[in-house]
């Protein structure tokens, strides 16, 4: 299906100047939230994921989608202090200032084979301070799935060594 | 399946005193991921939901895995300015100030028969908002459904009008 015709352009969000994409217009589309994740499902096949790991808040979505049709259980990544048990945390650097992002300590066990899924790809500095969550509890990432890419914004260089999917790229 | 121990108590979050019971470790649980789906799949038989909201952030697990298994779209109610078009808002009371919750406004249509998904029911002040919301856009509520509810804190007052569900009560 025409995936890209369900995705909306929003001019100057959230800044002036910034043409935001929008999915919210794919995610009420019944057909293209299916096809969405049928896509996600194929890139998965023969990686036999033991846990998925969706990022605050939009990566909730696709990630609980993506769990619940592999039958995996779902690992949320927020944002500082929202989770309520033991954590570690990843900083890394924004245009202006610093993000930083956190997992239970106890999400994933030694070993498991983990799936990271988030609607967007931009620059990947969040996508990466999750790999590197996921890597300091002993997880082995058998790929990053993403609705969107933003191709031109380079983030499969900052991610060269693991495998990265996009439903929809932007060059 | 006993669903209750596989929901965390984690006493002091977010503060002193406060005993919070944390879903993660239901959420990476694949069985009780497909149960607490699967109940909240009974509750809504017969209701021909056509739309699914989800509250942000945890609504949008169950509300995404809801929509997807209805073969319905799903519609994110969100905090203030992250939705990027253009949205009405609802304020509503909490214990110290205020809180307010927005959706786009052409998310749902005139007459829609619509689902909506939050991970905990505490004084319901968040789920009345979003009620006002989607009645607003002209949308029928057909239920709301819940993974825990803290039966203490009367919800079920503010909601008499509506058909409510939760996977889990607390006395």
């Amino acid at each position: 299906m025409d995936i890209e015709s369900t995705i909306r352009d929003v001019p100057n969000f959230p800044k002036k100047g910034i043409i935001f994409k929008d999915i919210t217009t794919l995610l009420k589309n019944p057909k293209a939230l299916r096809y969405k994740v049928q896509e996600m499902l194929k890139f998965c096949q023969g990686k036999q994921v033991d846990i998925v790991v969706g990022i605050e808040s939009r990566g909730f979505i696709s990630g609980a989608l993506l769990a619940y049709e592999l039958g995996c259980g779902f690992v949320p990544v927020r944002k500082p202090g929202k989770l309520p048990a033991e954590t570690i945390s990843e900083s890394y650097t924004l245009e202006y200032g610093t993000n930083t992002v956190e997992i239970h300590t106890d999400a994933i066990a030694k070993g498991q084979k983990v799936l990271i899924i988030d609607d967007l790809l931009a620059t990947g500095g969040t996508a990466k301070a999750t790999c590197k969550l996921v890597e300091r509890l002993g997880g082995d990432i058998v790929g990053l799935a993403f609705i969107i890419e933003l191709v031109f914004l380079k983030a499969r260089d900052e991610l060269s060594q693991y495998d990265v999917f996009s439903v929809v790229q932007y060059d």
